[in-house]
């Protein structure tokens, strides 16, 4: 494990104090420092950070104050925005599967911009936010992705045609089309491709006399984990040049909806290492196990999608292969397996292990409390 | 969706008030009545409650007034028993993977029993909780598990031994030898070949002048989900004669330590479709939406583990296959896609799908607080 990125401000607050693990610290600095990447990356776009990343209302507030603008799922995460004081123009309810309370909820507190992908939802927004700009998500291949959507959001080209001629028809001001490649997506032509299917979308609803003002090319944008990823200006050039390709001058405003990259590599879990057991005579493997597993934050490691880079506090020792595993009672509780990780030899109980890149898709999805385990601690400076 | 058992008094409450959804309704006499059956039928065994399963106190407390004993994995499940007034001896810290702090603190409020497979583990217990019973895991077959344990617990029955007479020589009490087949197992003989295996293993620890008490043949008793299982009664008369061949007169006391068996049928999940969706005209499978999924609750339904029967509020109308999937914007929140479930065609939002047997491992496995959406309502009736 060498050259990972842990920020000096991150690296001050570990050796300040010894604290109680486990818990994420996040360097809300290197979350705006994101945040300026991508907004001088995709120039001309409008940034929606994806709340669900990382919910915490200071860093809502940190890129609120740098102009960003919001991608909610709930009215939990409506309530969070709101608590530091964004704007309800700035926020889009983009969860396609809305219950009509949350959707007049929303509306109530000022929300005009919800996406949808089916009719039933575009009925339920024609009723209960009458008049709002409305998205639709068509759906596009996202194999290439860590953490795909599976087919879960997203409609077909021909369908998308249908429902905005619908919204339309319902008083509903059709606003936009969107995609989303799946997250931690390294393959840049599954944007290059979503956005050749967009244009020709494009073209469809203008047959139909609908003027769609907006491109949400989505989120997804991969973050170096412990494989190489492509850089985020090279795939801004390629969106960009495909972008020029088939919209010419005719360019859409373009709506990015980035999560994992504005918190992922901003923050960093410490784990103690309770136990490193050799379960047979001369094992080939040690098993370790830490306070933070499956069900206490790092979740992605469900079907060892996500590796994240790990960090022991004896790294000038020979290193030698572990399977990884939470501190739960629970088999389903194993971090890395068939991917083990190299790890010192020497390492024992006391130790820790720091899991870099962790500031994304943790602590939010921290069990409340599975096998009586106390919730991670979460510090944000 | 037939002959699935709910009880009276889930049905009457479910009847009585149409309550905000999701909620879990647990009937605690269901509860009791599983554990009357499993003392009836392992009447020579002494049942510890796998308190993971669902750590509702008044769970625990009705257990207690009927005799149980109780398999703890934290401090905070220590406590969980207590607040209710179980008596320490009759607790067993079963996790193999403790913090020393924890285990001391479990000795100073009095635990005694402590389950350990490794080295590590056991210096840890000789040195915070010295005198104590130990118990040492060995590590056996658990495919057939829906819920396997991919040999994150258990050592090789020679390191066992090596173990025990560690054990013994720093002054802890070798008390007994556990196993675990994997949770909801229905392969009888991972439970038979085991105990073949422990007898050998009680033999050489007696070569060793070890003369444990004990043989805890674990849980992953099977409950009936969708498909048919083995009944517990055939199970344990086929455990009962696997003893007798084995140990013959010199039987050990056995504990059991089941959890989904006793909670499992006792609780439902009610959840409101939020959008029942075609992505495509004349798509074969339609989309449905609940408002509790992955992140709520089912976890179980990871890579399709546990299918759960569904039970819809419109039962006489024809049925159609669809994919099943949770509220969330994350594309892990599927609930059944290889799998499809046969729901009523004319499934609309607004009505209920009701999860049945679903009071074990799933109220515990709820996320705090992803995508901002509300932790499921819990009712012991």
């Amino acid at each position: 494990m060498q050259n990972f990125f842990i920020s000096e401000k991150i690296e001050n607050f570990l050796k300040a104090e010894k604290l109680p693990t486990p818990f994420l610290v996040v360097d809300l600095d290197v979350v705006s420092e994101n945040y300026k990447i991508l907004k001088d990356t995709f120039s001309n776009s409008i940034i929606y950070y994806a709340v669900k990343a990382n919910s915490e209302p200071r860093i809502i507030e940190r890129l609120m104050n740098l102009g960003s603008y919001f991608d909610i799922a709930s009215i939990g995460e409506l309530e969070q925005c709101f608590s530091v004081g964004v704007s309800p123009d700035r926020i889009s309810y983009n969860n396609p599967v809305k219950k009509p309370d949350d959707i007049k909820n929303a509306y109530d507190l000022g929300i005009r911009n919800f996406t949808f992908d089916s009719k039933g939802e575009l009925s339920k927004i024609a009723k209960m936010a009458p008049g709002s700009n409305v998205f639709c998500r068509f759906g596009v291949r996202d194999r290439g992705a860590l953490w795909p959507f599976e087919g879960k959001f997203g409609c077909s080209s021909e369908m998308l045609i249908e429902l905005m001629v619908l919204a339309s028809n319902k008083g509903l001001v059709p606003q936009g089309v969107s995609f989303h490649v799946g997250s931690q997506q390294s393959d840049s032509s599954r944007w290059t491709a979503a956005i050749t299917e967009a244009a020709k979308i494009f073209e469809a609803l203008l047959m139909e006399n609908i003027d769609v003002k907006v491109l949400n090319i989505g989120g997804g944008f991969p973050i170096k984990y412990t494989s190489e990823v492509i850089g985020v200006r090279e795939l801004s050039e390629e969106i960009a040049a495909q972008l020029d390709c088939c919209f010419g001058s005719n360019k859409p405003q373009v709506f990015i909806e980035p999560g994992r990259f504005i918190a992922g590599s901003a923050g960093l879990i410490r784990s103690e290492v309770i136990l490193v057991a050799e379960k047979e005579p001369d094992a080939h493997e040690r098993w370790v196990y830490v306070d933070i597993g499956r069900f206490g934050g790092l979740a992605e490691t469900f079907n060892e999608a996500i590796i994240y880079p790990i960090r022991a506090n004896k790294s000038k020792a020979e290193l030698g292969p572990v399977i990884l595993a939470g501190p739960t009672c629970d088999g389903a509780d194993i971090l890395y397996k068939k991917n083990p990780v190299d790890l010192p030899i020497n390492l024992r109980d006391g130790d820790y292990l720091d899991f870099l890149s962790a500031g994304a898709y943790t602590s939010s999805y921290v069990t409340a409390k599975f096998n009586g385990l106390p919730a991670i601690t979460e510090y944000y400076i």
